[in-house]
């Protein structure tokens, strides 16, 4: 059906308002509007069907009944002789879902019903997503506006790396993640399973593993085939990262011959770049890579698997006679080059074992096969120049979410961007896509949530939609809606928040809380690690830990005194005052709360700057008098102000400061 | 241990101010605190031990974890030589938890540590929730405060009853309904599987009950096992409510020869009181009954079996020659007579399958045995007469949850009060206890949390406590604590709601929408069925549904009012300026909203309140002059605010109709 549709002449996507996140590549809004109500219980299949197919329609209706709040009864008997939604699928998908398998699909809503077409059952998971965030409330109820869109994917892999080694993830956790995922129209998720702090997966062959390097914190090979089964049940692939030289502390507490010093260890409570790393110079360590991997290439599906490679800082090779001794023998000149030697060995592995082997930037040298993948965590140079070698790759670097960047940030990085624009249409064919990164010094499974969503829908959008799709106001309006609708499928990012809050507080008014909280943000890239001690035990319960690295609120106070418009004056005055003397609120609970205590710099800041805010709005409103060396005592406060406390910034600083300076 | 502790000289309550609730028999305060920390992860279990009291105590620290937001790792191995918390269990409890069971405990912390005895497992559940309420946040960190707790409870017998007839209830949401359950000391989930319009749990005998009677809504009897264990592992017993011979129409679509009409039947969609009722003439309606009874009560091992018997209006009977023929026949004068019949041969089958029946209080008829249980919705009196009789009874008359009262309503009434009070010694301890009954003609899964908790929380407390534990605005105080805590445990009465709002407003703003949600509560007692026509199938998702019924902002607002202190006055004038304003914020949001439109006129008798409100405010103040008529005319407003619009009820008209007649 899907290719037999004719070539619809689509309109701009200015000219149809909606919440659609990612923007699909094709819409072409209609007449008139689908009402939704009980009948939607009934989603009828057509064409191939599979089990999948089913449970897909069955969760849709259930997301639909949640976010609409109208009880939808599957089992009624009563149905209409017409379902609202009519799904036809051309054919069965792959049976291991493989990069760049076809994910496009056309939905067509009209006043009478509505119609999704896909090739295969991936492309009607897609549009069941799509079908999902239009549903909306208007003055007339809740319903989808007639509309037709044709959408397919721009990139084929988009992924999210989630780092469960740091901290370990629970599996409804985890499961959780993946719903929000498919939410976003995410194909990828690259779990990160082992690490200097932990190892977390049940391995049969080596079962120290698991026993001597997770705190008992791990995944039994039967929850990691149900992870991988509500993956595929999403649409999404599941791709295992054993990282490998360093990175390997835990494997060594149960193995440590495979390390290139003798030993014992613990698992690793700090975090950083460690020395332990294993020891590519004996055959041992291979015949264990080798039953390993063979054994994780049986659990895990996927043609791919992540080997790490990042970070080796090659201290324990250098202090091993032994190992340097290799070297010479083997003519490896350095550490990179005998790292090169053990990637090489282990892509023999990894192959013979029916894999192709991804890896971090490191393993990109040369005589490496062209069948592996580079994943960029550096910067889009290394990506370019592996397309230029004629090696596939992804983007990570600027996807990184533990940096605690805006998702606008985020949603400026092009995989094609920077030093891949230049390459050839033949090169950049070989960039297939990225992967969100979200490394878990500072997660928690309570604060897991907020880390990753909202932000990591700007992302998704980035990997899906059309290249010019970069309206960041329109993006954020979206987000909104995206991190609604996020909620109604079960996600957390609001409710924990809430719930921190009101910890915070320790029984006190959450109110003044909440104010300070919605203007501050977290420091930036590494500088939350560096400010104070941290380990994998450290409570993750403070202000820094419940706020999202973006403040609306800042945000559109900025907004505002970017106009300046006198009839947002009161507006722009409300907020300073509310600001200003949010302190003295404040003062009280934090001196009861042992959380709070660190916050009280910054909030004597806000206070401080708020007041400087409303002396430039009387100046520039021409009620106070101009004191001499005003401008210079308002610009000392703000400069204090932006530094960071308790590893938070004031996200309202900047947008002060430009006031004061309109003052001035 | 419990027994050989010397009796303790107890301070009154009042000196040791706690969020503790249901507050404890006795209570001492100490001298300092009990710091926590990741050390918390290791609860030394000592003297009796069983599967049981580990599960207890693993979900301590994980609650104690969620609350703190400390992680604690059970399997670090680095374990320190004394736990925080050693627990000392005597003995075991009963196999099946029955009525009257010791539930006390004996909890004692110091700054060093802290010690929780009881004598079987059910007092160490108990105390561990009370542990669990004791951890603060305070200048310090968190910890527990120094304390000694010797508690017990005031009746035996402290329950909820589900309705999961009228409305199911899966699975997951009854298990969560458990967990608040624990937190409270409840110990009977009452569990009423059968209505009109559903038959929700899988006979084997008869399978037609669920697969014609449910809508494919119903419990497996694994599952029923599965619920049974997962309140046992709680100390709450199961009691299984079968409803006959009326409120069983459900029953009649499988098996219409059970009924006093021919049929067919269908499930019942409408809420009220129907016709059909089990033919009590029949020899074939005793047989089925016998053997039903048979299998559910092997399925459910409390000695208690619920037969319901509530409400039948004998139109079935009446409309039936040959069932007056058989009244004729055996002397029973009316309907009653014949129910009475029709009970005590079901009280025979259901002791011959060893269990005591339980029905509402028609069951209560002369020549009943003695070993029955009455459950009087009806009032105190049913209780006292049943009392009187010898017989044994629970109060649920004003623990009515779906009549929309406050908390302060429910906290008032006491099982032996009322007409109870003036039965003897031996007649009152017939009164076992009471049940809240949360009826569910107006509770989907997605609003059950916001209609049962925290109220139900007072009704716990009134069971639970000392009889002179009556302060309601203590009360209050504990009970949004237990808010906060039952939502760190998995409850949703606050995030559903703060979704709900946004569902609400459509995209719009929110906050005019809380405004309004904050200072508005439903009609009460049958007001709400009667408003408008419903089914099982009209959606619950409206503002009425959203709120809960009872504002704290009324209630707080209403104590500025009542004391009207000068300082006071700012804070009184802020709120009724938010509220005369909010009105023109919310009506653009009302008119994008379907689901908020009916809401218009109680948002405008907001406003308009709130403007007569600050005039009287005005004269009060003296800055305004005393026009003739007006305090007439405020009065006429104030009378049509007080109307019920859309079911719901403005909470603040009473304070601000005493500011204008203060205003006078």
């Amino acid at each position: 059906m899907m290719l037999k549709a004719p070539v619809l002449l689509m309109a701009p996507l200015a000219l149809f308002a909606h919440d659609l996140m990612p923007v699909p590549a094709r819409i072409q809004p209609g007449q008139g509007r689908l009402a939704l109500d009980q009948n939607f219980s009934f989603i009828q299949l057509n064409g191939y069907r599979e089990p999948r197919l089913e449970a897909a329609a069955a969760r849709l209706v259930e997301h639909v009944a949640r976010k609409t709040g109208i009880p939808m009864m599957p089992a009624m008997g009563d149905l209409p002789p017409n379902a609202p939604l009519v799904v036809y699928c051309d054919h069965a998908s792959a049976p291991v879902q493989n990069v760049g398998e076809d994910e496009s699909y056309r939905l067509t809503v009209t006043a009478m019903g509505a119609r999704l077409d896909a090739p295969n059952p991936l492309g009607v998971l897609r549009g069941m997503e799509t079908f999902l965030q239009l549903v909306d409330l208007d003055a007339a109820g809740f319903g989808v506006p007639a509309v037709t869109i044709e959408d397919h994917p721009r990139f084929p892999w988009r992924g999210l790396m989630l780092d469960v080694g740091r901290h370990f993830i629970p599996l409804q956790d985890v499961e959780r993640t993946l719903d929000a995922m498919a939410a976003l129209k995410f194909n990828v998720f690259h779990w990160h399973l082992s690490e200097n702090q932990g190892f977390r997966i049940e391995s049969k062959l080596f079962p120290k593993l698991q026993e001597l390097g997770s705190d008992g914190q791990y995944y039994t090979q039967d929850q990691a085939r149900e992870v991988i089964a509500y993956a595929r049940a999403r649409g999404i692939r599941v791709i295992p990262e054993f990282d490998m030289p360093g990175h390997a502390t835990a494997w060594f507490v149960g193995y440590p011959g495979l390390a290139s010093a003798p030993g014992p260890y613990r698992i690793e409570r700090q975090w950083g770049v460690f020395d332990p790393a294993m020891d590519p110079t004996r055959e041992e360590t291979y015949q264990f890579l080798d039953a390993f991997i063979g054994e994780m290439a049986a659990l895990f599906p996927d043609e791919y698997f992540h080997i790490g490679g990042d970070e080796v800082n090659g201290r324990q090779w250098d202090a091993s006679p032994r190992i340097q001794e290799f070297k010479r023998a083997h003519g490896l000149a350095g550490n990179e080059a005998l790292q090169a030697w053990f990637t090489r060995r282990v892509q023999t592995i990894v192959a013979k074992h029916g894999k192709k082997m991804i890896g971090w930037d490191e393993i990109l040298t040369p005589g490496m096969p062209h069948g592996i993948l580079v994943q960029s965590w550096r910067g889009p140079q290394a990506l370019a120049e592996a397309a230029r070698q004629g090696v596939t790759g992804i983007l990570s670097n600027g996807y990184y979410l533990d940096l605690y960047h805006s998702a606008a940030r985020h949603y400026a990085v092009d995989p094609l961007g920077g030093a891949a624009a230049g390459l050839t249409a033949a090169e950049k064919s070989l960039v297939l896509g990225g992967e969100a990164c979200m490394w878990s010094e500072f997660v928690s499974p309570e604060v897991l949530d907020l880390r990753v969503w909202p932000r990591a829908a700007a992302i998704a959008e980035r990997l899906w939609s059309p290249a010019d799709v970069t309206d960041v106001a329109d993006m954020y309006r979206r987000l909104a809606a995206v991190s609604r609708g996020l909620e109604w499928i079960g996600l957390r990012h609001v409710s924990a928040y809430q719930r921190m809050l009101e910890r915070l507080a320790a029984g006190g008014p959450i109110e003044p809380v909440r104010v300070l909280a919605e203007v501050v943000e977290q420091v930036k890239d590494y500088g939350r690690g560096a400010a104070r001690p941290y380990t994998s035990l450290t409570p993750l319960n403070r202000l820094v830990d419940a706020v999202q690295p973006f403040s609306g609120a800042a945000v559109r106070f900025a907004a505002l005194v970017d106009t300046l418009r006198p009839e947002d004056l009161p507006q722009i005055r409300q907020w300073l005052t509310l600001w200003r003397d949010n302190d003295a609120r404040l003062a009280p609970v934090m001196a009861r709360s042992a959380l709070l205590a660190e916050n009280a710099a910054i909030s004597r800041n806000l206070s401080a700057i708020a007041a400087a805010g409303l002396e430039a709005l009387d100046r520039l409103q021409n009620t106070q008098p101009r004191a001499p060396g005003w401008f210079e005592r308002q610009t000392a406060l703000l400069d204090r102000a932006r530094r960071p406390q308790a590893e938070l910034l004031l996200s309202v600083e900047a947008p002060i400061r430009k006031l004061v300076e309109a003052a001035r």
